[in-house]
């Protein structure tokens, strides 16, 4: 691919001003405004400076940074346009290769539309030029959406996983890319041959990846049993001794649909298994799948006992309310997880989810815990603020970067998007036109800063995601 | 305003060619291709033929039609660029002085949200100059979404809801336009001084918008009591018996959340209002508020006996997915209010809902029936097509232009829509840039129709929406 020159590529030094927003905690955003913050050539933020005078930059603040003025690019965010810079999202659980898919999904729920819709499709990915259309598209559609960071499932083929991984590694677009392992319950046409063939498949895409990208800056591989029904006993069991053997993240779904669940129970029988007790989280327990690095999408029916093992192990969830609601699968309850000590992010699984964007995510976040909330459940409502922290800090947690990436700290790592929510509204009568290559948030010129960030999550789109940054490096930009 | 002109302008004959899709049933959508749909001078289809060679029109089409072929102007769907007619969408719910206040309602429910962040706001609407930039706004906007024609509530005052019904003709959208009836429970600041003040206002209201479109084929009054916990029994009976003596449609909430059920229980028990029974419904039963023509929004926690009620006096719903989500009001049972024969569209109800856009209604309509049918009640999900019916057709039916809008049958209006999802994807590795400009669908040429429908229907926004008209008149059209 000849793409590792791109992605190591030392950016120059960067200067950041103006207006940054960003989780400082679950429940807090912070805001900063005047302030400068300084990203060196390996896309660290090195300095924050409040209430910061840029006129003042090349004589005092570049010195002491080191850094020779005309060597720094300088990048503003445009108050007239109200302009903020947010940390970049993080999308915890997507298919890459069913991104043909998003908003075809009829009236199915999980299982029957495995076998209708995504099967079929996903078997088609084999061939490298439909493959290479549809991840280049949908690379270029996250990052429009100011994903900085995806956790894909590619499929069962090596070769187009790694090309996968190839194509985010050029669009310097941070991922996890795994090779997904399937040796039962799936069609015969798309299926591993036997658990020796599935691991055999994925040490190999790991190798790929792990060439390609050596420090894992921006790529690494992900150790990726579909999920239960469809990986046999002896497959989970080699796929949790990798796991260990290697330190790698794992990545599969739990507890998504009831039906499901029902199927994993009579599959995976306790005795059968010699596991500790008789529920889903046990079968991956069982198998050694449950570490610190492991992302379990959906979560959605997991009970109380459930939910203390994964807490024990430091396994966290993906919430994906998109899928969970077109699927019908239910309506997991977020705050009851987050109140268990449980580290949760959001993930769009497209397609079982149609938006290919985080912030819809953070959105449809905040009205499934509405959903849940209804009647009874006060306090399971979440706010502006807590679906955003989803969106990045919390999505950092499950992606390994805690720390790393999801706000503005110094030493954190500038992976940031700059969102423009227009000119305030004047009226003008018949102004409209260019107005709506704004985007569709509309802010009048009296609203609050938390109140900009509330039009923003329920209407903004990528529209107002004018620039994205990975690592330093600018990563996407509209025209 | 100078306005009439430009409304009742002749437009010339227009033929309209290519992909027309639009809702048969309430289960099925048509498929017309290569089809030709003329429209005359007062906007109404007079011919459509299916299966149409667009060479020919000169000698023979235009010919039988009477229409000299250098007077047609003609308009076709580009199939490269996956365009299709589809009718107007119909909001038939919101107000459009809470539009500045999309996204804005923090942890609220209905009771303290109107306290909170609507009754300031549609109270400082009554200065003039902000009501124009605010109506304006609003109008370009939902115009931009494809929304034809809206059943709006201003505000109670009088001067700024004409200003509003001037906006809506001069802008060429069709509307209902009420005046707020509100003599109680509201702010001091925000009050009518009486019944008998708040009823002269509306006459006033409807006087003058039947005086600036004598036949209502643009803007038409609507008789507004806010709801029952803000009208005195004496409004209310006054308001009825105004609704018998003109004939006019009404529009109220009804069965929103359960706080304000309970608060109506208290303020109107059946003995005091001599009503014959005990529920919100029977209150505007009572006072002669329940028409044929009578818009209900909301009905979340109707009972089976109200919706009889309901049924027997032809009265209409308004369902209003994102608002009933966003304020945790509830989760509405459309399948079980059409199953009981009850005439449903669709509403923003902006700002209780977020979103200026009814095909965003559509899909939430779809969301909010997995969360009804989740667990047990499988058959009130409601497909693709059935929420785009009650976008179009069945919207239709609730703002009295049944047979007229939300098709394309020969005698109806033309209100419709041109959409565009965008070339197919190619394999352009960096061709992103201009394909974002064409909206966040994307086709990838092996599609079905129906397919289409739905990536449009899940992930379309404005940008999908290339030109709006309404009755004939060009109102709208993306650069």
């Amino acid at each position: 691919m000849g793409s590792q020159e791109q992605t190591t590529l030392a950016t120059q030094n960067q200067l950041f001003y103006g207006t940054f927003i960003y989780p400082k905690t679950l429940t807090d955003l912070e805001y900063l405004h005047n302030t400068a913050v300084a990203v060196d050539q390996n896309g660290t933020i090195v300095a924050i400076e409040p209430d910061y005078d840029l006129s003042q930059a090349a004589s005092t603040f570049f010195p002491r940074l080191g850094w020779a003025p005309d060597s720094v690019s300088i990048h503003s965010s445009l108050a007239s346009h109200n302009q903020f810079f947010f940390p970049g999202f993080i999308d915890t659980h997507l298919h890459a290769p069913q991104y043909p898919n998003v908003g075809i999904f009829g009236k199915s729920t999980l299982l029957d539309w495995l076998e209708t819709y995504t099967f079929p499709l996903e078997a088609s990915l084999s061939d490298p030029a439909k493959a290479r259309t549809v991840y280049n598209r949908v690379i270029r559609k996250t990052l429009s959406h100011g994903t900085t960071c995806a956790a894909y499932y590619a499929t069962k083929d090596v070769t187009t996983t790694n090309l996968l991984a190839d194509l985010c590694l050029r669009a310097g677009q941070r991922a996890l890319v795994g090779r997904v392992c399937m040796d039962q319950l799936s069609p015969k046409y798309y299926r591993d041959a036997s658990a020796a063939d599935s691991v055999a498949a994925t040490r190999e895409s790991i190798t790929y990846i792990q060439s390609i990208d050596p420090t894992g800056a921006i790529v690494r591989p992900v150790i990726t049993p579909r999920f239960a029904p469809s990986c046999s006993a002896p497959l989970m069991a080699e796929l949790g001794k990798l796991a260990a053997e290697t330190g790698l993240p794992v990545q599969t779904h739990i507890s998504e649909n009831e039906g499901e669940i029902a199927l994993v129970k009579e599959m995976f029988p306790a005795k059968k298994i010699g596991a500790k007790g008789d529920t889903y989280t046990h079968v991956y327990d069982t198998f050694g799948l449950l570490t610190d690095k492991t992302i379990l999408a959906h979560g959605v029916h997991l009970s109380e006992e459930e939910v203390q093992i994964i807490k024990a192990r430091g396994s966290k969830v993906s919430h994906c309310p998109c899928s969970n609601s077109a699927l019908t699968s239910g309506a997991a309850r977020v705050r009851w997880l987050l109140e268990r000590g449980i580290e949760v992010g959001l993930g769009t699984d497209m397609s079982g989810g149609y938006s290919p964007s985080v912030l819809e995510m953070a959105r449809q976040a905040a009205l499934v815990s509405r959903h849940v909330a209804m009647g009874y459940r006060e306090r399971a409502k979440l706010t502006v603020e807590e679906v955003l922290y989803l969106a990045t800090k919390g999505g950092a947690e499950l992606v390994g970067m805690k720390g790393k990436v999801g706000g503005f700290e110094v030493g954190m790592e500038w992976d940031a998007q700059l969102i423009g929510l227009g000119r305030d509204v004047v009226d003008e009568e018949y102004e409209g036109e260019e107005k709506e290559e704004e985007g569709n948030v509309d802010v009048f010129g009296w609203e609050s800063w938390p109140n900009k960030v509330a039009k923003w999550l329920f209407n903004g789109d990528d529209r107002n995601t004018k620039k994205v940054w990975v690592k330093g490096r600018l990563v996407h930009e509209r025209k």
